[in-house]
């Protein structure tokens, strides 16, 4: 990839947009500030630096194109790999970190000596799907290296996007052609099925290569194990994948102690409004709705709970929460959380029970927790008026004299009105990314076709190399308690049914 | 069984004991009280009370005979049961309760109509097992009921010496005789060969009778399930297992929720020691340490964990608390408890680098949790003395000039200085009990030889009985909600390897 | 006083009864314990044990004599003081206690070295003011030391009822007669005047000669401040006072960390009950009601709080606390505590609402926060029955079907269910006791008649002496960092108005 | 004054601004979300807007302008008032919160209708004086209203500028002139000798006749509070002045539950860095301090505080926190805090002694809590090196090659990297600063020359009109129960010597 240079207009490098924003100097700071944050993924270039295990790894990454994702992607570079980028989501990456990866540690904006990334904040779907399609264009790569390969041979995904083109591709090529967009097709769907079609007149296997070189894929998310579940077991998977989402180190760690940081955070950014001695209310007493009452509290809010799940409405009544429907105290709250991961959580009907100007945001999943499309309904009809107060702030005004405050529109407020995970929480997760990609690159023998998670001294040693920044210090068994125990002194401590 | 005679000396009955001790009275107004707080049991005699799944089902128990195993019992007998008693640890009995159950709600002392219990508190060993071998003696019931069985056809056990006895009981009716103890067994296992010993003198195959008859076990403890899978990966288990005791409602409850409320209770019967501004040091940070440092810090205590599995030493940490090694803050300690099933836990050095004073207490496992045998040692050659404060309370002077106050003798100080487990996290555990018990006992044929755990499905149902007593309303999936997430409104409603 | 002979049969020496109770050993043991945990104590005893500050003074003293007090009392002594001690409360003697300091730590039943002490447990009123009597009669001290005086120059009082014997005494000494009881006299203020009639048969001028050699009284609780200040008021105060109970490490402490350890401990000793998920309701919000609701909170229960005062009640939400009236709520708790001192706080209709087993307790004041009157006028007229569960606690069963649980009959749980304040409370307590004593003895020319607080400087010295059994490492302010700041870098660091 | 003209180029009017900047928009949206969450302000307007008890109050404002301070002036308006503002802190003034004001609730940038305001983001000290000096002009007024004063009649002041320049302007003109500047005098105070010198060029005797018109100050702050005690001391205080920082409602209200909310909020928009499993070290543990580590806590922090005064560092133990020396735990810190009001708290050599990329923050009061003249020295003499991350945060790197973050450069991070108090808690303070205004100008008979505290009674107010935005119902004192504790059912309610 040339840094200087497009070669169309709907080129998707964000090469030639670093020289004009200058971000890179900028984000060479933030990233070397977050390197102190992510111990994990330090330790691991300390490791493995030398020994260089990803040595011929040539991974495509699909993930947020974030400041601690950078120092992701210059580990996974530390290790050996060769790497192309893409962002998952057309808002979330910071231009500055994009910038600062293109260039490089040791390069210059006229120089760069980094990774080729194709994202930018702000991108169409359209050119979305053209920056995840960039990854899998190895032939710079190939040429400069006199290999005869063209695509990678490992993927790190978040939500599936990069795992679904690959499928999806030798889908198509195999049936000989790329079907028609039905109307009841997504507007996205249908993008896709362009590129692809694009793609197929191009070349008629040129997926169905990649797919057969790919040793794996490690996927960040719930959503993508989700599909990649489904994928294996309609016997549909092409390659083995690892799921990242479900070690200890992540699930528990970034739902739980990231949201405890980043709720308050934005409601703070959005709103300054004091929490304390508000009414909070939480729908979700899952890991996240865990991390949401558990930081309200802290702030000196009272919080009530809601729960669909007996077991978890009985852990947030031992926790000392009220446990409520919302509908039962409506007209109490000050400040409304969804926390699901489910549609329809909080209903046109309790938006317009609200006190005056009490916050609604989510934390859970997709928009559709709340019902935002009843919201626009009610303003396009001229019933309720949308006043931004400041972005991803908007007041509503609604047909009872009274408003609420939406806050990132009804999308994840952790993203859009605070910065998402701090580096530390991601620092576990992607450690788990990093040790994942060496598993399903190193010993694609011990996984077959289908979908792994990592061995549990793996995500032990993930929390391991997280303790020091802490100051923690480790007990270790002794022989004999090691033996009484029936278990190594290495680890794993747990068997695997172990809840935390 | 007859409430007034016993036919020798040595016989393990209750029965005459009760009208000796009048205890019925007192014992019948705690089990009241207790049924209050057992909503649980109360809403499954509710429910089953009237089609009695359990008729037909003679279950043996094995469980410590305390006021909550009488509302156990009770509900087992309205759900159909017939029942014989034992408790599972010679110091637990609480005799008031063994004498309430014995009499029964609507007998008196002179007509008791209800339970044969075989249990006291402070049974030698011999008495204990020979208390264990009454409960698989079913010819009363047998003779009154014109049948030809003579055993239980259920076993509800607590740590597994029922079962083992049965297990023990076939191998050595298959040998033909019961092998000589050696040098090396334990005083216990002694006791257990003579018992059945004495069984093979009389009959050649009532064990062998018994395993046939028993459709299952329900295990209540993690000492007893660990036996279980032992048992069934060797293939000598002889009938299903229900191993309860993985439930979420059972062990993410009892260890946690259980130990948050008996730790400080004992603390403050055995010492009646401030804990606020103290330095608490928590062993362990695995349920039950978590329970004891919440518990801990909500008194106002400054807790300190250590921890050898670094995925719970960084959840410590995350929660805000110092992790260290033992050794390198001896000398802070006031308070110093051990929580972790492990051995060898607290050395005698660190005992001999206590602060003045300092308690020691053990809410893990075994009494080797803490180096009991190194202080006995120094007592014994005359470098320490031990003064009894008060029952279960010891000043151990030691040869630094200094003291320190071990509680409970080293052995489980929820037990010995506080009431164990308070009535409504029994029952949790106990719903599981008899959940359990419905399903080995009515549905055999889903239960093939081998350990299960019960369905999802029931252990939501555990969580939702318990939830009106305590106020919460739970809300429920729409039709469309629980389409979109997949799932059935009614439950379960995660997959199983969800962590809660 | 001999501790083997008493001058007549109603003499209330407590002497005769130690050798039967044998108890002396027993409670040795504990004052060695509680001297372990009162820091303060001991810290005066090295510093001024030498100097005898207290030389010379004769402490009649009036306070519970439990344990800690004995440790308060023989700290008295070894600083030089003479001390004759009775209780405050009828109930609250711990006979181990007394019997030890009787005793005394060099003496033996046979050779007590000890201090008189006339108290037990469970006096009647009448035995109870004889006690308080025999405090003022300090012939067999004056004989000994060939002195003239007969009575004490030093009272420590908690309540004020030493203070009043004294101040009714003069009264009616310089009126020559003690008045009849009027009809609508109380009960025990009859027995004050028989107890003052008798003295006056004896003696025209005891009490005045008495009230003449007193130098002071330090008063440790707001009932007998609040005596004082009216005394004062009206003119009629006859000696200079010293306010304990106003100190900061006094009222901020004792309230709110006695109350923070003592009300979870008397609510597990009084019902087992878990207070997990349970509904807490706290009436008041003041220094008790602070500690009650972090108490509960640290156990898991879900805690409402009311309040008159708007200040506090705008704490209790700030601190995340729902803030209800009683009567709103009163069908949703579990545990209802009294925390106010007002009368009639909790209704018979509020106690006939509450679920059935509700747990109602008092940390407040005297036993009219609840309505107990009530409840047995109910009983009197055959509407409720009251059944002793086991002393101290009772199931009201009422009306309406249900029950409730009254601890302590409605009078202080944490004396009537726990074992009251820890040692390590106390010794802040009587810390302030000690150097008040010293103060008013040792500089009687700076405390005119009137009530006094103990200066800034000597309630930050209370807290200095506990700091280190603590780890506590105090920073100290450098010269230049107290100029700046303008105040002696040795104290006192606050304005007199300053809250903490 | 006018919106749209200036009479010199150094004239401070903010008036061009508005048209300039056309913020007042924006400012109005902002006014109106503040004002929902400024209870007390909006309960005053509704009490006293008929009556307007300030009608004929001239006041001259001195405070923060931001959105909160403009619903204050509006709520003064409201009452009755004319108004004129200035800033009290060169940084601190929000623009569309000056430009809404201005231009007013009514009025359009082209018709302002408002307030006149003196005051914008990054006045130079010379322009800050002018401000001052321009809200004592009430030139235009007088004439509009066809009156011959020419000043204010009262003041609401925040530290204290507007009250200093009237004393020495009345000072100056009784000496005749205004003495030189000399060498060791601040550069602030030769400015406002220079002031004062122009303005005794022009009048002899202005500053005479303000004072004499002035009915008092209400001061809002600590330092403000500090100079009128010291004033009254030395007899030079020339009108009466009320306390406003004293009020419980603000001292306990800002103080803690301020910081409570704007340390974390503060850290996280500087540094985005996760709390959760950091030790954090707070300098002070009184209000403040106390505050900050339960934010920092109740996101997952291990807190350690220091204290000097035994009686706060006594409650920091028993709340649970490590009390520790900063210089022997300095190693272990990754955020450290000040909140003591003393100087040097935080020295170069603890500094060079923290470790790599350690957080410093001010949450005390100047910004010589934490040696920026030291790193500043470091930096001049090219040891240290000072790289901007964004504004208000720094890297400062070190000679031992470690880097530390500092925010707000040492100054008040709340303010610098956070948004100062929320509204609802301002909405206590300046509550208290109407009804002290109120009292002042409505009662002056009542306050004569001296430094006085609001009566509590109005304390108790401010609380309660803040509790119905909470949810809050108070009980109320029956008669009977009022009777019984012998106060007022309306209260106060306490005696003045209680804490909270």
């Amino acid at each position: 990839m040339s840094i200087t240079s497009t070669e169309s207009p709907t080129a998707v490098s964000f090469s030639y947009r670093v020289a004009d924003l200058g971000l890179a100097e900028a984000g060479r700071h933030q990233i070397r500030l977050a390197e102190n944050e992510m111990p994990g993924l330090m330790a691991l270039r300390a490791e493995f630096g030398e020994s260089k295990p990803l040595a011929g790894a040539r991974i495509a990454g699909s993930l947020h194109m974030t400041v601690q994702t950078a120092v992701l992607i210059e580990t996974l570079v530390a290790l050996g790999a060769q790497v192309r980028w893409a962002s998952c989501n057309i808002f979330s990456t910071q231009n500055e970190a994009a910038a600062a990866v293109v260039v490089g540690p040791t390069g210059t904006v006229e120089q760069p000596a980094g990774v080729p990334v194709f994202a930018w904040k702000g991108e169409t779907l359209a050119e979305y799907w053209e920056c995840t399609e960039e990854i899998f264009d190895w032939s710079d790569e190939a040429t400069a290296a006199g290999e005869t390969w063209s695509g990678p041979n490992m993927i790190l995904d978040d939500g599936g996007d990069a795992t679904l083109l690959v499928h999806k591709g030798v889908e198509f090529e195999k049936a000989g052609r790329v079907p028609e967009a039905a109307d009841t097709e997504s507007a996205e769907f249908i993008i896709v099925l362009d590129v692809l079609r694009r793609s197929l007149d191009r070349s008629s296997d040129r997926w169905t290569r990649i797919a057969a070189d790919l040793r794996g894929v490690t996927e960040e998310t719930t959503t993508g194990v989700h599909r990649l579940y489904e994928l294996a077991r309609d016997g549909k998977l092409l390659f083995p994948a690892m799921n990242v989402n479900d070690s200890v180190t992540k699930s528990k760690f970034d739902n739980v102690y990231g949201i405890r940081h980043s709720l308050p955070d934005g409601l703070n950014r959005a709103t300054d409004v004091l929490m304390g001695g508000k009414v909070a209310f939480v729908c979700g007493y899952g890991d996240v709705g865990k991390g949401a009452a558990e930081a309200l509290r802290g702030q000196g809010a009272r919080v009530i709970v809601s729960e669909i799940d007996p077991i978890n409405a009985l852990q947030a009544a031992m926790d000392g929460f009220q446990v409520q429907r919302l509908e039962n105290v409506i007209g109490d709250i000050d400040i409304l959380i969804t926390a699901t991961g489910n549609a329809g959580v909080v209903s046109l009907d309790s938006i317009l029970g609200l006190k005056h100007l009490a916050i609604i945001a989510n934390v859970g999943h997709f928009d559709n927790e709340i019902d935002m499309a009843g919201l626009e309904g009610l303003a396009a009809s001229g019933q309720a008026e949308r006043i931004e107060i400041k972005p991803q702030v908007h007041e509503w005004r609604l047909p009872t004299g009274r408003s609420v405050l939406v806050l990132s529109e009804g999308r994840l407020m952790n993203l859009g009105n605070a910065t998402g995970h701090p580096s530390f929480v991601m620092s576990n997760s992607f450690s788990n990314q990093v040790l994942a990609q060496i598993e399903l690159f190193g010993s694609p023998e011990s996984y077959p076709v289908g979908v792994h998670v990592l061995p549990k001294i793996l995500d032990e040693k993930v929390a391991r190399l997280h303790l020091a920044a802490l100051g923690v210090q480790l007990t270790e068994l002794s022989p004999a308690q090691a033996d009484y125990l029936g278990i190594n002194p290495a680890g794993p401590y747990k068997p695997d049914h172990y809840r935390y």
